[in-house]
């Protein structure tokens, strides 16, 4: 049984982790760090009463190595760093669901996070955990970045397929997200009375994710990547237009995929939809050829925060300690 | 390892259970019936893809008896009897998620569900699936009639304490659904422009779990149940008023809840919200004693997919094949 | 052309009031007042852009006289009070969307809102601005008490058939609101993905609404008033349970809306909608009389913004300036 | 007053322009045609209950030229063709909200809509009813095809600009509608529990509006659209990622819209949304200009059903009947 923290257990990534945690057979929280300190977890989120009872402590390195194997923190920017500096030092595997170990490079970091890299060696020797490229070097990662929700949803289905793209054109990427997504920080764009029926784009040209993007892709293509979000709760889905050099085979380039858990490629001319991820850790990919523009559309769809955040985070703690992949994520998609 | 099977596994009852029996270690489907027969289940439902391999079978009774120790009906009011009666003869278990066995007078069955109880015998053994209360009955049942989810909300909620209730006034209960209580079946009401944004109240008056729900109160009171549906996928939140003939304390009542697994009683002032009960067995009860009417209100919170049927089911499995109740069922509500 | 000032131009009632003041081709925005002041209207709410072109002032009663027929307020309970003494003495006529002069006992405004009756000669001099039954007091009152959301959902259509209820019996009415009732206030509770796909009951057995319904009944029944909240922006759904001491005819009762703009009374048996309602100024009703309980009950629907508030309001602004009724009010049902 | 007859009075196109005639001061519905004919269009659409009283046709020709000064239809692809060659020879205006006059080339048409042109000289004679581009055309025409909903969100924003874009890359589009689009017909994917929380993608590269795109926009640009669905009931947000062949100041060009009623032009940076057009006739569009990747990122928001369909024709309407173009229609955005 491995037993795990996690820093920012009100915070949507953390509850949604301990929610999973609480299903995991292998694993158990025992300890949950938030500035709410003193109070009872269940209590404050009453979803977990009669299946949790544990008091929110307030963070404590020494300690949190102590009780836990794996701590997780779900941060917002630049809250990370300075407490991952401190529990780098215990003898805890960290891994981190905010964006502070994702971006290998300062300057971009900086640019998009209006924040400083303060300690650039941890980054260096973090390892990025989207599990179906980076699973051999999480085996035996000390601190893991788990990476971001709109990044997964885009850098699944692009990997194997961007080899091919023309770089001198940017591929576009529009996303829609999930108001989950935004977090549980009350602003006045996401009153319920002003973002239902309503459907918006946002950080046009500037969202943070754009490094980390166009880092996993290979440095060489540019995106023009704009999100957009919809009145749903949970859920990404990401069409990604590219222009391809020459004519290729997707299905082909996708079959690397083919003995992946939770990636599943559909036959060309068939799409992803919320409905079938929701509630799951899967990412599904649907792609297109389109004869007449030479263009290929790719649309993918997961649940943002279990497959795009706390999902991936669990199954990168089953590489890490060695459980089977699946191991408490056997959930299919959630329908109706 | 129990092996399962469900007949019609595409509604929304039989496609829950399934998706439940998928994250339960102890159960397993080996058999899906449904008129699609021929078909694999998870090129219908996608979200089973890479979770199950199965296909659609159509209903044979030895067969299902020799591939299954218990079988889970989900099917439209009235097509269960005569299948029943067919399986019964078999060695298996049969859990019934539909309407055909839970009212014991055939008078109201026929008066509100407009068909003929044509088994009656198969009634009158058959046992009802409330866990909490008919506990010691499911470990050796035959037949198992869960109950339906407006009947879980009202009645856990209000058997311990409708001794107290006046019965020269009859209950009052306002229920609000989601639609996925409606089924897969295409209506104009439930058209999405018709239905989003939309609030209405139906049956009034005559809707069919009245008699349920009167039969396990126990048969002394008359309710005035008005269900309303709301522009939710899943859940149902039950108001329930009711006049004592003299004062009573419902918080020591409630007591007798206190190690059930699945129903959390909320301190006097506090009540519940489907966002705690969301993709959980769980049933959560609130309630007020109102010193300036004299009435108690009373509010509930299930999942009407999971608490109020599929996860039901699963409790009710447990019980039968002796596993922890809880096996399987180890969710906390989804929230956000 | 009547000269209109909004005190609360921001708020959900203000801006709604100028969005059908805008339609309204007798009346016509000349004073906007919000702590925003300085701002222009359409810059902070961009719909209004190349509708209307008016900067916000600060509360200046003498100014507002001078620009204004009649001015509007949309304030927060208890804010209206003060700000009504200083415009009474002036030549205006005030027109209150709030509730600081719906209740006549100042003991039972009070205990319900927790705030004094600093003005009892005001609130006694002020007309019920529910138009069907106040209609003449309204054509010549220097200040209009517009009701609130819930009470004209509950007092239009309980007040024809009130008379014929058990006094001994509390009338029993669950509502369910939309968001928007709740204003823009930011709130935990309705962070969209905390409010998204949920339902809640609230302030049960005190919400304030309880005397203005009870004072606008008779006064000689008491009410069980369970408000709910529901994932919409608009709309007030409201099921009245209620006990009559003999057999009525309630569809008689009700012919005294036949000629009534803005109430529409159903045939037994049919029961309406939000979708019917929604952006229109309609009161729809709809009840049945169930033999086998003995109990009438009844459902109404309004669109809380429209009919519930602003519409009303304007509604009226005709009756006091002489148009007709349903000037700037010719909108049907929006639906889908 | 213009007399107004509308066939497919039912649909959601035919009963949205129906709810705008009923605000109208300069017009009136005279003839209802339905395949429902005989029933009275308030009993089947009860928001029209009180507001107007009238019995559904069947199609006549010769009847509905002596009772109307123009007809709008509001039919599937395919089924306005045979009617309007009807109604052409009578003394009629006639104004087609579908799809069967917008295409000027024949065989983008048979392709697209799998039907055929069986009166290409009608065709030719109509007018494409988008009132910033083809007002003067408007004045005197005696068949205006009123434009898509998805092409009015992308010509308008995309018009002013094109001539800059390079037309070897094709132009970006991903637009995202409500349900409202789909129509009134009931579809597995649009049932509500199967909708709700969703988001999907379809049609991709062979959606029906491609072809009035790139007519409009000038033939000689290619556009890869996207269509996507989210579950909100009314409106289109649509961005347009498009690649100029020089620097460009897409303000300037925009200034073309300076005196429209219905475009609002935002400053660089500020992104429109579905908020502030809701139920409206307008059309907002922002757009960023992107140094990094050198694209124009352009976001349109517009009501699908009012500024999309039945608001585009009250606007063609009043500019064929000369009435100032913003009568019936001085409605600002629905916010919330």
């Amino acid at each position: 049984m491995v037993r795990v923290g996690v820093i920012g257990a009100l915070g949507y990534a953390g509850r949604e982790l301990i929610r999973l945690l609480i299903a995991h057979p292998q694993a158990k929280l025992t300890c949950a760090v938030e500035v709410e300190s003193g109070n009872k977890l269940q209590d404050l989120i009453p979803s977990f009463r009669k299946m949790l009872d544990i008091e929110l402590e307030s963070f404590d390195p020494k300690t949190i190595a102590k009780k836990c194997d794996v701590v997780f923190l779900g941060l917002p920017a630049g809250k990370s760093m300075p407490l991952v500096a401190e529990l780098y030092k215990e003898d805890v595997v960290i891994m981190d669901l905010g964006s502070d170990f994702r971006i290998k490079d300062p300057v971009a970091y900086s640019k998009y996070y209006k924040l400083e890299y303060t300690h650039p060696e941890l980054v260096e020797n973090s390892v990025y955990g989207l599990v179906p490229w980076y699973r051999d070097k999480i085996r035996d990662a000390k601190l893991v970045a788990v990476p971001g929700c709109f990044p997964i949803s885009v850098i699944l289905p692009l990997r194997p397929l961007v080899e091919e793209a023309n770089p001198e054109i940017p591929i576009v990427i529009d996303s829609i997200t999930g108001v989950s997504g935004a977090g549980r920080g009350l602003t006045e764009v996401y009153h319920f009375p002003n973002m239902n029926e309503n459907l918006r784009a946002y950080r046009i040209g500037n969202h943070q994710h754009t490094p980390e993007i166009e880092q996993e892709i290979g440095g060489k293509w540019k995106v023009q990547f704009t999100p957009h979000v919809a009145p749903i709760t949970r859920g990404i889905l990401t069409t990604i237009t590219l222009r391809p050099t020459r004519k290729i085979d997707p299905g082909e380039l996708y079959s690397c995929y083919d003995n992946e858990p939770f990636v599943r490629v559909l036959p060309m001319g068939s799409f992803p939809e919320i409905n079938y991820v929701r509630n799951s850790n899967f990412c599904d990919i649907g792609w297109m050829f389109d004869e007449r523009t030479g263009n290929i559309v790719i649309v993918s769809a997961i649940d943002n925060l279990v497959g795009g955040t706390a999902g991936m985070g669990i199954q990168c703690l089953n590489v890490r300690f060695g459980f089977p992949e699946d191991t408490g994520l056997k959930f299919p998609g959630m329908m109706p």
